[in-house]
């Protein structure tokens, strides 16, 4: 980070939050964005009665997660946790929503 | 969504299937990127004897967040458990990692 050497530590701290504030709102809107598609899938399994889950496709994407962030120096287990809160939500929302589909997509 | 007539469902779903895992691979930098800032944080308030923790800040960032939320279309429930997981995942590595720092950033 560029400390400058008259940055006080106040200075830095409002500095260092302001990035985790625009982070923040670029993952919800992402998240926003994920929901968008994941509804469309589950909308797709519900009109065309595809299998609903897919344990295949779950194990991979958790694979895959992982090694993203080990690239990220993001710690995996941590990937892993949040993925399956995150799909976890999904299910739950299409449940609350009425719909057949339960998709862990 | 572009529902080409001769799209089977099949390939609607590997469509769908693609764009949900560019955007976690998205989030999963993203997330990465924000764990780097609140550890950053965390040196910081150590290095300084600053608060550890900022409850205001905290208040201030689920009410943001809700909002961006709605303004996505995202469920603002979603938003802040979402918030609050990453943040007890914070919590969680910090004092893993044995910092005496328990920002919740």
């Amino acid at each position: 980070m560029t400390d400058a050497p008259t940055e006080t530590p106040e200075a830095t701290l409002q500095r260092l939050r302001a990035s985790i504030d625009n982070i923040d709102a670029a993952l919800v809107y992402l998240l926003a964005e994920r929901f968008r598609a994941t509804q469309q899938v589950g909308e797709l399994k519900a009109r065309y009665a595809m299998p609903a889950s897919d344990p295949g496709r779950e194990e991979q994407q958790v694979a895959r997660l992982r090694a993203l962030a080990e690239a990220a120096h993001l710690d995996p287990e941590f990937a892993e946790k949040w993925f399956n809160f995150v799909v976890a939500e999904v299910i739950r929302h299409h449940v609350a929503a009425g719909a057949e589909e339960n998709e862990r997509p």
